[in-house]
């Protein structure tokens, strides 16, 4: 397995690997590893003659006051994880590398997709995503890009950031990993107390209990979204964000219940946002 | 040489001569072509195994009252002038094609290489330019593209985009491409009735004056800035938009005459807003 911590250094080794007719499947991660990203890092695996995983966390998707000072960094340990799974090369940039003195252009995706959810709570949020997103697309030249369902939202935006900007590569989705009692994993966890903890496992089951009773047949959307809501503040440490019910392909607001429903959510405990969805086909 | 109108077409056919170990050089164009597109379709036609021309009137680069409906189209007579130059692919998609229903991804340089000149004349003009070119580029995945200095500006932003995105490519810079009696080359041209276009002559003459002086030793830049503006004004229909002097690298403004200086004007004449600029080495 290869380190690259320079950008050309890196661009250059995957352009030798397409040169020799190889497919590039690539991880984009901010590093902090666990086993929602090694699900993504193990598809690349089986899909594609080369894996590469970025672990970067990328400044200018933080806002003023979130965590990037304090955002989770262990790259030896990503390291290990990731030669277990037969990686074969790391990009891991510096700051500086990624956006040097100067540094002035930014890709965005506009309209309801980006103004909503995450995207109204974190304003420029995914500006920054969309950006590094696309340098790594670049840089890596991947015939392939894996991202996690659990970032929904975000999964959504790149998909439509690729299809509206013609880049030349397809972008696969992963189911969200959960932990044995349903949290599911994110590298923020690490950040929460045991109560905490404990308190936050009414997301998952908010979720669950609401998609049961749209399988149930309930079509109500403001009733959902009140029965998610009530449970979520059987809690008292949660702070509510956001509850959404939206068309999980698009995101747009639903008239009915109709296709394919996105129920997603951002809660805090704590000083610890989390977010968590569930797909429900009506 | 073949001609595409649709963007997976042109993307696969340009992925197959990748394939085949053919280096790709692409011209951008909105068509109507004139010596100074040919003189771009020339240099990638001896340094790139392929040559694609792109042909896309970007309606998103047009501000509301621009001429984005009377812009010149003629694509049976450019095709003629491609062939002759035997270029291998003409792509000229529809609006549609490129900017289907729904769209909303956009790429932008931010900051004074954009704020200013015609960035600031024509908001909302770069964001145009830099996402149609990127556009063009993920479809086409050129590993040369030409362009003009007659558009200065452009040139050095995406050459700002192209670097700081890191897209895998290189930016070819070719020389203003200009009519007997010193007029620079523009479609737009087309638009100048006999009167205009004799008075247009200036732009040329006052920006070869101002190099003259300050290669003959003038270093005060509002001095220089003056004689142009005078020059101009001698011809009653000229209609000053902007006269800037610059830095060539990055369009900062000097504070002393120095290295690469750029003198860049805007002049409208009548209805039709020409642009021109020299460079000079201090």
């Amino acid at each position: 397995m290869q380190l690259f911590n320079n950008v050309n250094a890196m661009h250059e080794w995957c352009r030798e690997q397409k040169k020799q007719g190889k497919t590039i499947g690539l991880v984009p991660t901010m590093g902090y590893l666990h086993d929602g990203h090694m699900s993504l890092v193990k598809a690349a695996r089986q899909d594609c003659d080369i894996v590469v995983v970025s672990i970067f966390v990328n400044p200018i998707q933080f806002g003023q006051g979130e965590d990037y000072e304090t955002y989770p960094r262990e790259l030896e340990k990503d390291s290990a994880l990731l030669a277990n799974e037969k990686t074969d090369a790391i990009f891991a940039p510096g700051v500086k590398e990624m956006y040097p003195a100067g540094y002035d252009a930014y890709v965005e995706v506009q309209g309801a997709i980006t103004g909503k959810m995450c995207g109204a709570s974190r304003p420029g949020h995914f500006k920054g995503v969309t950006t590094v997103v696309s340098k790594l697309f670049h840089i890596c030249q991947p015939d392939r890009a894996y991202f996690g369902q659990k970032d929904a939202q975000q999964l959504l935006i790149i998909k439509k950031m690729v299809r509206d900007l013609n880049f030349p590569l397809e972008i696969v989705r992963m189911p969200i990993v959960r932990e044995s009692d349903g949290l599911a994993m994110s590298s923020r966890n690490v950040y929460l107390n045991a109560e905490e903890r404990q308190q936050a496992l009414v997301l998952n089951q908010a979720l669950k209990t609401a998609a049961n009773n749209i399988r149930g047949g309930e079509r109500d959307i403001k009733k959902i979204h009140q029965q998610i809501k009530d449970m979520i503040e059987t809690q008292p440490l949660a702070q509510i964000d956001y509850i959404e019910i939206s068309s999980g392909e698009n995101l747009t607001d639903l008239e009915e219940m109709r296709g394919e429903i996105l129920l997603a959510l951002a809660v805090k405990f704590g000083k610890t946002r989390l977010i968590d969805n569930l797909l429900v086909e009506v």
